[in-house]
């Protein structure tokens, strides 16, 4: 609010062009429509998928006992405030190379469009770096906000935010950009729309790299028993869950990439119905096969399986009927009831089911791409798939080794028991609360 | 993202064409801008409104006894996903039949447009399917989000659910079709602009229906007296209220169902303005009344005024002046302070006070039109919500009998005691909290 | 929805203008275009820094003791409420006076453009009335929200609600004329894009006055130390802290005031990448910070680090680069850090932190425009910050001790102990868990 609501900024730029004089005042809609309409939907999907941020954060809060609450609160903030720093010092231009130019080159740092850019310097054809950025931004944070939840209420808090900064601005865009760098990938006919692979996989094999070498919770596998270790604060959970849901309509529909035509915009409003539809097919499956197998149903698989169906559809939400996404959301759901209780047995100790959740759906949404895909095929799928975990996986338990190598990743038994929120940060979530 | 960001997918469609060549190369702005605007206002409505599901959660997760909230979120997510699919089975064609033929005529399942629809094909002086059929849908949610409210704290989970898919299904879409589908009350000159009857009272009647089947909880009214049960978390019913809120500037502002000339844009924000003013009104009426009838301002009692001012204004949130919005959004609070306890002597027990603000405010707007709308007649206007009344509560009495005789809709007296969380999901939404 | 989907109210007016026929059959997208982005760019921006009111309530429920949660959700909703009904009444056309006539013209309602208004009719430069009263609106009630957090605890909600009609009403506006109204300080040069000193810096100048009439609660300084009186719950705060965050994306774009051309879009997803940097941030610096000086992360700093960030980027979100936009937040980061305990030391009892954040960072925040924004120069920017300062400090000092004689601001002794949640308003907010 520069000025006076009377004389805006902009008033001369816009004074009137009457079509006579279009050519000579300003360029017309029909040139500048497409670009505005692009960033104006790279601008909102942002916030939408920054808003997941909070999502994650919630789910997480939910799902973990409330002696480790404060420190969720805490790994979720960071976590998203490092991987905008890492993104814009060296993830954006390492993701994003325009002329891709191999594997592990890395970028420099973000520059925006300058202020009040020419419609002749502008990209007109896409959309301002201002919101491109921003967009892309809030897609890694997703990534890390995978992590945080699998690992959550035994790692260390530096140590994991040292594993994001890698991950944010190394290991996320380099993968990335072999396939939305226009990379190998991209030119080898991979298909992954909003990045069931790209993004959400790439989470789940970090976190379960993690997972291995940080080992279980204390008294989570004892015995030969699962001992469940209920989350404190459902309602909680249940407020993150829709929060990702409202959320994954921009980052979905955002990755259209565009929103200046007819075909466009009807194509991002088609993206939503299929989101929106693939989460409540994971929902109802989810809820429908607990009733079955342990005759009650159970909210946290319901809560897990919207996301596994949101995270399904992700690879390809806009060339499916609602029939298509029904079907590919309720295999979503379906896997995360099946592979939760796997990975128990496994003892691998994932506290939120970020792992079904975001790696095993995010496997199955690649490969359900070729139903509806004509350009898709699954041994390109499968190759995407593996390159991504191969990388990512290795990668990760690297990182994982050196910092438990140099640091420690892992709180002492006392503190676990104690809970991260008084050993870490000498600050309790729910104070006043005395724990039954 | 199919695509680097360099090379978007339409980047063919829209390179630069030249006003010149306008004609040839791509469909002008001043063709295809409107339909751009309207889809675009039904994304972002519909993801306002769909956001509204988390705020009944949150809501009515607040307000019952912290035994019931696992299952109070449980219903919410599952009764949204269900309506989803619902919506999109029968609903939406049932409901929106273009050439309305009939009562009782149920629809087929939605067919959105086609991937990249050519501007040729759209239906450019509206909106893509998608958008409206996305936006719609939420709407239905609402409606079943209302029920789950009233009905919480005693009604079986799968019986609920069952209600859902009826309601979803059929009677919202039939109903509405009267209406909003072109039907004979919409030729009678009914005036419903964006649902105090069509979706707010029909929830009503339908969860009246439901609380007078069900019965009152147990000890909620003995001796004579009416027995307070508090909400567990009045925070999460304040963060369900502001939810709610923000949800209905989409709920309102997207039912203008057009974005793309000067009067549309100008008359969506006009709706804001009046939107936001009722609720205020409410929510201070409410405060003061509270005050003065019970010495001490009631928070629950705030929060409904609010909600009460938003139902009020729902049925004419265009043409009345900011005063107006004013006033019949406080005439909307008045009514929740002096109905909650009326409902209490009659002994219909409504846990979240959804009957007197989305029944008995959804009367009170639909009336208010009268008052700003030049076209509207109070005979007409008791003449829809009579029918809307007789309809939805009639039918919702047989389904809620029917549910009852096939499989009983309310839990046992030990269960009901136990709380609805242990006894039928056995999973608590607060495990680590003592009871007071 | 007045009418069946097929036949929307403005489909005449929308009916195919072909290019030929554009200067006959409606006006072209080149001159109503940009109308059209402005407006839905404060509908869009509106509804975001409206749920930021949701934001300060969670925030500030988060932060509170459990005994006093109630009290500061029902605070929240009717500071909002009045705010709404105030700015109305007069605030928005004593702040917007286009003809700028002196200090204190009190103007009169708002009145809005007349339904389905005509191009002909509407501020084609600008945006429409409604879209612009609401996007204002939301403003207002920021700037009361912060006084509210600094203020829990102890004092009684109707004197708190009396001043809060005096500042909607009257100061804020009147203040916010000398610069948004085009009024002395404006012409002067002062610059505050989106209102670090216009809108944070003089609720922070109220707080401040507030706590120093009210003073400190019980047992806050005893014996010469700082008695911690923790918030209750942390994953509340940490929700409130990330709504915050999102609606600041309305809060600094929508200070743009236009949408419509290549430079403004670009102009705001730039403003959004700015105001993202400058909160991750001021994050990062308080997480490292109180590492440092306390050997522990503290998450409350962390959350009121982001928020400083933000308040110190909206004085000028536009023109610095990204670089600027992270030292410029950091910097705010490392304020609050500093200077929440030199309030203490001063035994100002501020609850939530709320005047290192939004008055101290919000000066910081407008000395920094200076840096990036050639047009601005210290001398002006401090005139500014003191012209702000002293009128609302003193003006507020007034009206507390006013109150304070009159009604009294302060609960007694036995109320505070007890808790406002059941001496004010007999609820409490989580009735059913024990208190440890």
């Amino acid at each position: 609010m520069k000025l006076n609501k009377l004389l805006p900024v902009s008033a001369a730029a816009i004074l009137l062009p009457t079509l006579a004089f279009a050519q000579d005042a300003a360029p017309s809609f029909d040139e500048i429509g497409p670009y505005i309409m692009t960033t104006l939907l790279f601008c909102m999907a942002g916030f939408l998928v920054f808003f997941m941020a909070a999502g994650f954060a919630m789910l997480e809060g939910g799902l973990v006992r409330s002696k480790n609450v404060t420190m969720q609160m805490t790994k979720n903030i960071a976590l998203f405030s490092i991987a905008a720093i890492m993104y814009w010092i060296v993830g954006f231009n390492t993701m994003y190379p325009g002329d891709f130019n191999g594997w592990f080159a890395i970028g420099g740092q973000t520059v925006l469009d300058p202020v009040g850019v020419a419609a002749a310097d502008a990209a007109l054809d896409y959309a301002s770096v201002g919101s491109d950025f921003f967009f892309q931004l809030v897609f890694v944070a997703a990534t890390a906000s995978i992590v945080s939840g699998a690992l959550a209420e035994r790692i260390k808090l530096w140590p994991f935010l040292a594993f994001v900064v890698v991950l944010t601005g190394f290991m996320y865009p380099i993968s990335g950009s072999w396939q939305w760098g226009g990379g190998w990938l991209s030119e080898a006919g991979f298909s992954d729309f909003a990045g069931s692979t790209v993004v959400h996989s790439v989470g789940g094999w970090a976190a379960l790299a993690g997972a291995i070498v940080l080992g279980p919770r204390l008294g989570k596998y004892k015995d030969g028993k699962v001992n469940p270790m209920p989350g404190s604060n459902l309602a909680l959970a249940t407020l993150g869950t829709f929060i990702l849901w409202l959320g994954w309509f921009g980052f979905n529909g955002g990755s259209q990439l565009a929103m200046g035509t007819v075909g466009d915009v009807s194509d991002v409003s088609r993206i939503f119905a299929n989101t929106n539809m693939a989460a409540a097919a994971g929902a109802v499956t989810a809820l429908i096969l607990t009733q079955i197998l342990y005759k009650k149903p159970d909210l946290t698989m319901v809560l897990n399986g919207a996301l596994a169906g949101l995270v399904s559809i992700t690879a390809e939400p806009l060339a499916p009927t609602l029939f298509g996404a029904l079907w590919i959301g309720a295999i979503g759901g379906v896997i995360v009831v099946l592979t939760v209780p796997m990975l128990d047995k496994m003892k691998i100790d994932d506290v939120v089911g970020a792992i079904p959740v975001h790696l095993f759906a995010g496997i199955w949404g690649t490969i359900a791409v070729i139903f509806y895909n004509g350009d898709a095929s699954l041994t390109t799928q499968i190759t995407g798939i593996v390159a991504y975990g191969a990388f990512t996986f290795v990668a990760s338990l690297i990182v994982w080794f050196i910092l438990k190598a140099i640091m420690g990743i892992r709180v002492s038994e006392e503190d676990e028991m104690a809970g991260l929120d008084m050993s870490e940060l000498g600050m309790e979530a729910y104070p006043e609360f005395s724990k039954g």
